[in-house]
């Protein structure tokens, strides 16, 4: 039989998840372009008795009713940034080692991977599993996937503990580090640059500022025993009007990633300790989430994954689950250094490890 | 007769130069659109036999050939900046005196009305008068016609003394200032900005910049008896990514505004002097010009216009002349400071005073 060009793709949920990883890859889901891999994934899972399917938009939720005591929340996004001639994927060898390379291989698609191969194997775990698998989390906040379903389906979010697939080189990063966003701005007075001493120059009254951010120490913060390490940045700078004028206005954009033991308000609290002087525009703020590594289901699955766990530092939709009161934690396969770079590539072991991992923790009993 | 739409406009030079200035600035003539005023101006001046016309594009020489021992020339420009609704041109008065408002009034229409009226009249004057009204002087200084004219008939700027009929509150305004801007570029290393520390923040190498340009304490120069005021400024800051990434490269475009007693060169040498650890491109430079008024032609005209000499700040087509090595002032209608103003207004008793003075000093005998 023909197929035509708009059939799904068939995901062989039976394969490695190594190669599961390669076929999701090859199916490219630039947020926004999420439908042909939600369908493929909703089209793989039709047939296991052991699970419910809800689908909201582009996200695909699997779950399992068993009546355990307890339910774990197992979720990944399908989306990736764009395309930088990084498709399709390939194997490759570095320094002995085993990497499969190309866009979404790092971030989060061999963690979704192995999130659907045990989705589909584990029909008697020893909790009930809620699997997410969502769009857009690579883009604007207000267009997420998960924040999205948490608005709809609020239902779903029931859990005692939540594992967020995004990469962390196999190992559990617990909680994440908050993240702010803010525009200060200087203002003066526009005058012809011939004659400059008439005007008031904006641009030179950022200097204060950008001597406050070069010469600003970030705190180390111990929180739940992971330390996190904040990061206090100029991401931009902006001002002029045209060569022979003096600008009346300057903004530097400052991006403030702070531990999650303060709040956000607390956050902007400290922005204005620093940049009181100025006029000061709160342009985002995300929540950090403290690790929660001390609730039971945590400290089980950091002794069966062993190592030591570590802070997060990025943002990550475990701040979700931590403002539900559901402790989290990233674990997932690849490197999160390599997450949206050109030469973005996972490391084979990684993918297996986390799989094994997870499929023991999963499935052992008392 | 009716009058076809694209007949030329009638400049009445026996009118009185107030009433001629009006008849000009209603002739619109933002830069590119001068070829009304150029075929007017022609018109107007092809009925004087003791002038020779001559025509460049839009700009229009007119000159007399009486075999005198000196050769003064008088020029102006005839575009404008655009409007903002500041045209047709009315009478005010504030605060009990008589303005004419409008677009080009100061900068320079003022100026080329009474330089028109004074070619119609002067058949006898002291020195041969070489009158050049020209095009693009408010854009790119590549697009300037006094720069094309000396390009395309070098033998027109001949000249024993130049008179520019920029504004100056109809005093002698000797000389420019010399016009540098460069671009100082700072260089680091992306990151992510939740690893803030793998990166190198380009923006943050601004503050040393920005702290030299704060503190700088501009020189006032005194050259050929005239003082000239400088002038260092920041007039565009850029630099980023994205809300989430450690900039890797950063600039600050600044203008530096020299005494005419500084060479280009040496004001290239003063900015790797204060930013020599960055990288500098020069994006535009022009030479300033000396005020010339030990010229002996200058002296006669300081003594018949009187009043005081002053120093121009803001660089104009002086300088061509000063690089020619004719010596050349700044004289004309307008406060320069209504220059390119929305409120551009002229006083009516300046355009009057420009006129008798210049009629005064070219008819002198001896």
């Amino acid at each position: 039989m023909a197929q035509t060009d708009t059939a799904t793709p068939v995901l062989d949920l039976g394969a490695s998840s190594i190669d599961l990883t390669r076929q999701i890859c090859d199916i490219e889901s630039v947020s926004g372009n999420e439908t042909t891999l939600a369908d493929a994934i909703v089209a793989s899972l039709e047939g296991f008795a052991h699970l419910e399917i809800i689908r909201d938009g582009d996200t695909v939720v699997a779950r399992t009713n068993l009546g355990r005591a307890e339910r774990v929340v197992i979720a990944g996004h399908i989306d990736t940034v764009p395309l930088n001639n990084n498709l399709p994927t390939h194997f490759e060898i570095i320094d002995g080692r085993d990497y499969l390379w190309g866009r979404g291989t790092v971030d989060m698609k061999a963690g979704v991977a192995v999130q659907l191969k045990l989705a589909a194997e584990l029909a008697d775990p020893s909790v009930d599993l809620t699997w997410m698998w969502y769009d857009h989390e690579e883009v604007s906040a207000a267009l997420n996937g998960l924040g999205r379903l948490a608005a709809n389906r609020p239902d779903l979010f029931v859990g005692d503990f939540a594992i967020l697939g995004e990469p962390s080189n196999s190992q559990i990063e617990g909680g994440c580090n908050g993240n702010l966003r803010i525009e200060v701005r200087t203002f003066g007075l526009r005058a012809h640059s011939a004659r400059g001493w008439v005007g008031d120059n904006a641009v030179h009254k950022l200097a204060p500022i950008l001597n406050t951010l070069a010469g600003y120490q970030a705190r180390e913060v111990e929180v739940d025993g992971l330390v996190y390490r904040e990061g206090l940045n100029a991401v931009g700078i902006s001002g002029g009007v045209a060569g022979n004028i003096i600008p009346d206005e300057a903004m530097v954009h400052i991006n403030y990633r702070f531990a999650p033991n303060r709040s956000g308000d607390e956050a902007i609290a400290h922005m204005h300790e620093l940049f009181g002087e100025y006029d000061i525009t709160v342009v985002d703020l995300a929540e950090g989430a403290r690790p929660g590594l001390d609730a039971p289901l945590a400290q089980q699955f950091l002794e069966a994954v062993g190592g030591v766990a570590k802070p997060k530092y990025g943002w990550t939709d475990v701040a979700r689950f931590s403002a539900l009161g559901m402790p989290a934690v990233n674990f997932g396969p690849g490197d999160p250094l390599k997450a949206h770079a050109d030469d973005e590539r996972v490391l084979l072991t990684q993918i297996t490890e986390c799989e094994e991992a997870l499929r023991v923790w999963l499935m052992r009993r008392g």
